[in-house]
């Protein structure tokens, strides 16, 4: 249970993040300064710039992004990039040597032909999708696309339908999103509670 | 995540039943008089009695093992019987009005085909399917059969494949089965352990 840690503002906690393996800096809402605070730290770190319809922050020419996303790729383990972003930039990351987390992300859920389609041609070396959760059937869902792919990260967005981010991390995705002091999404966990729930599953068994 | 405790000696802790929902009485290996303590608790009972050859103590015919279950029909919420018994006793068990749980237990793991078609043919109200997990592909048969079917139990044995029971129980299944002391099954967790877990996945997130 590999934890990545999304910082969205100054308010993270220190603490907290020194508990992650992994750091996402979101460069559509963070000050060029306290990204600045964060390269050359130990942790790896993801970057990404999400746009406003994917609920993010970036308001602006698809151009633009990109460049302020490439301007960090030397300095990356990860980029996240959304699917329907064109191959050539996929490609131009994918040559400078870093990992690449291909996302979806909707307020719609697409359903299942439409989310393996996306997996089947992923450009990237993990698929992250993040659907929102509403019926009960959206976990089947979850269950589903675990059982048939590998290097996938999916879950249901919502409180309700936070533990489906458990099944995701257990079933083998590589990665389980946490905040570090403010949720970026609904359901989310702190990075503390995912910190004791990785103990508890990981405690070594006397018998 | 309903948690049920197993009892199979004396030496349990009152403290960790009280955090139980629901406790499984192993009538094969239980005294008489340590069962007589648990009746007419306020706690739901689940009552079976399991065969040498599935990993439990009763030694003996067939048709005393049944009868030795039926004995205690009468105070079950649940009674746990193994998938290859007679149909005549599911049909008796279940005109009682008593909950069936139908249970697979194997030291191999037949496959998706196999587990299937028991499940598809089921006589019981919920299946319990526990099998030895031995590679990555037998998390992922656990995840396809809750992928499809409700009313499921079903996780791999061993300490490397504990959490699959916490997938299975995240997944839906009614049940997750846990110990008050003495664990009954290679990588089953304490009642304490899940208990903790539950409270961290069920805290109300506040935002």
């Amino acid at each position: 249970m590999n934890i990545i840690c999304t910082v969205v503002s100054e308010n993270y906690s220190v603490k907290a993040l020194e508990l992650c393996d992994t750091i996402e800096l979101r460069l559509d809402v963070l000050p060029e300064s306290v990204v600045g605070r964060f390269i050359e730290w130990e942790k790896d770190l993801i970057f990404t710039c999400r746009r406003e319809g994917d609920g993010g922050g970036f308001r602006g020419e698809e151009e633009r992004r990109l460049s302020i996303i490439s301007r960090y790729v030397m300095y990356a383990d990860f980029v996240d990039i959304e699917y329907d972003v064109d191959e050539d930039f996929f490609r131009s990351v994918k040559r400078s040597g870093v990992g690449i987390i291909e996302s979806y992300h909707s307020l719609k859920n697409p359903g299942y032909t439409y989310l393996r389609d996306i997996i089947e041609g992923k450009k990237g070396d993990i698929l992250k999708i993040a659907i929102p959760g509403k019926h009960k059937k959206d976990i089947k869902l979850i269950l589903k696309l675990h059982s048939e792919y590998d290097n996938l990260i999916a879950f249901l967005i919502g409180e309700e339908y936070r533990f489906t981010r458990i099944i995701s991390s257990l079933s083998g995705s590589p990665f389980i999103y946490c905040h570090a002091g403010t949720p970026t999404a609904p359901g989310q966990f702190s990075v503390e509670e995912i910190y004791r729930l990785r103990n508890i599953l990981t405690q070594r068994v006397i018998q």
